[in-house]
């Protein structure tokens, strides 16, 4: 049961969002920004980025939830998930996400740390300055939203159908509720 | 040095938030509406939790800053900011901002970490379900700065007149820049 007495049922951060809508606002707008809006990256990596940093603070209502959306939208789907939560080291992806994976691993423990060595392998495997900004800043947002479902003791479902149908809802409609544009890629 | 090549010498999270504007936008109203917008906590006493987790964090640029943010909102000024961090246990602060301080130091730790003790204690000492909300979220973004400034290595300057020039802006003009009201305190 939540620590708070919310105005709905909705699980996770969804209740906290409807309960708050003030915070509720910047909080979808900067994940608006960094998983839905253009970027480099594709949505489902960053969406990985945000389920690998969520699984590594144990967040199980956020890991559940990025996990189907990083699923949605990368070929490889959730296979491709449950490989890097296991083993990042194995797991089948690029050496440039690999890297930056590393990067946001070290942001969950403290930003301080990241080293010289991490920023200098992701810009080695070709990742750009704004990529190692964007994967630091999701890194640390997930360790702000993990905190703020978590802190508040909010409901996780068991079912894997209340993340799927998040899925779709995200993948078509990103977090403002914004009419879906194509995803480019620079 | 930072770790990317950001467009301005200036220190901490103000370069980034120059770096990358769509990001800033979100992240200065987030902490407009948690630190400066109307609230049954005081500005100082927001401030307060937020210099606090950044100590905990060991975030020397967003201490800093927002320990001079409270230090100039709270009557007795920088005084109980250095108390607080030392001591907090003994820190001369009213029971509930110090119940609310011992939920923030949870959240610093882990969402998991906030329990129905901590909670509950609180509610005894008179917070609110909006007070511990806020505070939880205060906790868990201050988690999100800490790591945003410290995992891109930026600069945080020595000289205290730096930040108590940055306390003079915030204290008149907010987080968005936006014309300062008189607080008012429900």
């Amino acid at each position: 049961m939540p620590h708070i007495a919310l105005n709905t049922d909705e699980p996770g951060i969804r209740g906290l969002l409807r309960y708050r809508p003030q915070t509720a606002k910047p909080l979808n707008e900067l994940a608006q920004v960094l998983l839905f809006e253009e970027s480099t990256l594709s949505r489902g990596e960053r969406e990985l980025i945000a389920a690998y940093v969520s699984a590594l603070n144990q967040c199980r209502f956020c890991f559940s939830s990025h996990a189907a959306f990083a699923a949605a939208q990368l070929p490889e789907g959730m296979a491709l998930v449950e490989q890097v939560r296991a083993d990042l080291g194995a797991a089948p992806v690029s050496d440039k996400l690999r890297a930056l994976l590393v990067i946001a691993g070290a942001v969950q423990e403290s930003g301080q740390k990241v080293s010289e060595q991490d920023v200098a392998a992701a810009r080695e495997a070709g990742a750009t300055d704004l990529e190692i900004h964007d994967t630091v800043l999701i890194a640390a947002a997930f360790c702000m939203y993990n905190r703020y479902v978590d802190g508040l003791a909010t409901i996780a479902p068991d079912d894997p159908a209340v993340y799927a149908t998040a899925a779709e809802r995200i993948v078509t409609a990103g977090y403002t509720g914004a009419p879906a544009e194509a995803e480019h890629r620079g």
